[in-house]
């Protein structure tokens, strides 16, 4: 079960970052007389690229938000609208980084222009190339989006101020966690097991769990005993969750996961399933397999047979359950009210049982 | 001569701004701490990649602050530095979008990651584009460090508020002028003059000219007519000054320039003067070069005939002019007080005469 399922939420609440992000998309897609129509066709892209999603980030803030008597739910949802326009600039530049041209098995941003260029009889190359292109400048949009959504929250200055903070450091951590894993896949060596976990903490559990909670928290007027405390659960939850999502990726039934078991080992992907099997000798056998182009089912069934053998399944797993561990007793500081535990404590759950 | 010779802007105010921009790269750094050495050699690299530069924008920032009597100059210094940033961000990932590894003799951020990599035997194909994925993570910081430059400036609310419209819109008109030129390139079809002109206004005069000369006079507190009759300044002087850039492109002397008269013609970058001269009968001669990846210097001074024959030069020039008298009449107006013209006239004059 995703977490994402489990974080209950009230629709009302979730209902006012709909509104939220619609109303940005459209004052944005307006500005069209000003900046022309390139501008609006670009922001409408980006509407389509940020519709459908689970906003998990956004839960995050909120159930932070709600669970700690937060009152104010305009300033919350403009707060939680900002984080998912984050997650769409971050995961637009990263598909541009990936080469990826497709998300949740539609064209990206990069997909639908490199599409409408090949229509315009340009060259395939020459099409990914623009559709990259354009990928990087509605990326940009998002992220400016996302600032403007904070700055224009409404909160006080002091709070204002502490919320662009908290933006800020979620977009220096993932540029680094992004940097990191750009530069694994440059070196042939493989990355430690604690180098893979703060690359992924950086990457991705930073801005997903640690920030949010957090902003969430502020808005609400928490202390900083309580900040720290769900900084924590988000910091030890994400990465437990990431790990998870790399078992998965290998491990993972594709009917249940909906992704290929395959595509992870055969881009190469450093994990820290990986990072500690090629320290184990089993490795050598599969070494030359892993991160192949053309690996196919086969090779892949004698990759996993060499990560179960050597132990290395098994050590991830538990990792995921000591980093899920730690986010337990995060949630059970006395700085943490019971109603936020009470929310939060499926996640952690659902993290450990997660399937697919 | 270059307009940014003659932008007198004392020399204590533009080191204020050379101090702000090393205190944000300092503390930007030394978050490393949190962040990990992939942080801070991505700002070190972002550092380099922007010192050196003319500072045109600051001295727009602190040339309209000056003269308006404004008085807080830690506020101007902030705001100049941001966009300073900006231009950072943007160049950035326009380099990625053009391809370009070098910028002013010098590895630009692409260029030097994709040097890394190829040190560390990559080959050149994959280097070039890790060196671009380096470059849109730096290019997203750098963005990022503009609003929290300006969001952090000191200013009262309102100002704020103002001053973050302001870079927005920067932002905007930057990426849909961007696009618009990604597009151009797309298609077979020539675009029309005035969308080439409107491509230029929105791609490089509004966050060079307009925006940051309103921003300064934001800051100093000055009346809208004054902000108003400054951002029609920036608009034309901005158009003028590109339309003129185009033409020394391509007639410009090289040892003058300090750049290939050829470039632009080889890469068939979409110009006042190229759109104008393809209305023209001439341009079927040569219309089979422009855009040629080996076009040579004979062919090269085949085009140069056809843009003088068909009028588009003069054309090109005269438009130049028109704009830069829109840009003195704006400067005339009552709002704009005697001190403001007196320092931005010769940046008229200059454009008019700039030969390099």
């Amino acid at each position: 079960m995703d977490p994402h399922d489990l974080v209950v939420v009230t629709g009302r609440r979730l209902q006012r970052v709909e509104d939220v992000l619609d109303g940005w998309f459209d004052v944005a897609s307006a500005r069209g007389e000003r900046f022309g129509s390139h501008h609006a066709h670009l922001i409408e892209n980006l509407r389509r690229n940020t519709s459908g999603g689970k906003r998990f980030r956004p839960r995050m803030v909120l159930t932070a938000f709600e669970t700690l008597g937060g009152g104010d739910l305009e300033i919350a949802a403009r707060v939680a609208a900002a984080f998912e326009l984050l997650h769409t600039a971050l995961i637009v530049h990263d598909d541009v980084i990936d080469r990826d041209f497709v998300r949740r098995g539609q064209p990206n941003v990069s997909g639908s222009y490199r599409d409408r260029a090949t229509t315009a009889g340009i060259s395939l190359p020459l099409a990914e190339h623009r559709g990259m292109s354009v990928a990087v400048i509605a990326g940009d949009l998002a992220l400016a989006g996302a600032y403007r959504l904070v700055d224009g929250c409404g909160a006080d200055e002091l709070t204002r101020g502490r919320l662009i903070e908290l933006l800020d450091d979620a977009v220096s951590a993932a540029a680094a966690g992004e940097f990191a894993d750009v530069d694994f896949s440059m070196h042939n060596t493989m990355p430690t097991v604690d180098e893979v976990i703060e690359m992924e903490r950086l990457k991705t559990a930073w801005y997903s769990f640690e920030a949010p909670l957090q902003a969430g928290a502020v808005v609400a007027g928490a202390g900083l005993a309580t900040i720290d405390a769900l900084g924590r659960f988000g910091r030890n939850i994400g990465i437990a969750y990431q790990i998870v999502d790399d078992v998965l990726g290998v491990f993972g039934e594709e009917d249940v996961t909906g992704k290929s078991a395959v595509g992870d080992l055969r881009e190469g992907k450093r994990t820290v399933l990986i990072a500690h099997a090629a320290t184990r000798p089993e490795w050598d056998a599969v070494r030359h397999l892993f991160g192949s182009a053309d690996l196919d089912q086969e090779d892949a069934a004698c990759i996993r047979e060499v990560l179960v053998a050597s132990g290395a399944r098994t050590y991830a797993e538990r990792l995921a359950s000591d980093f899920a561990n730690r986010a337990w007793e995060a949630l059970a500081e006395d700085s943490v009210p019971a109603s936020t535990r009470a929310e939060l404590a499926p996640v952690v759950r659902s993290v450990l049982e997660r399937t697919r």
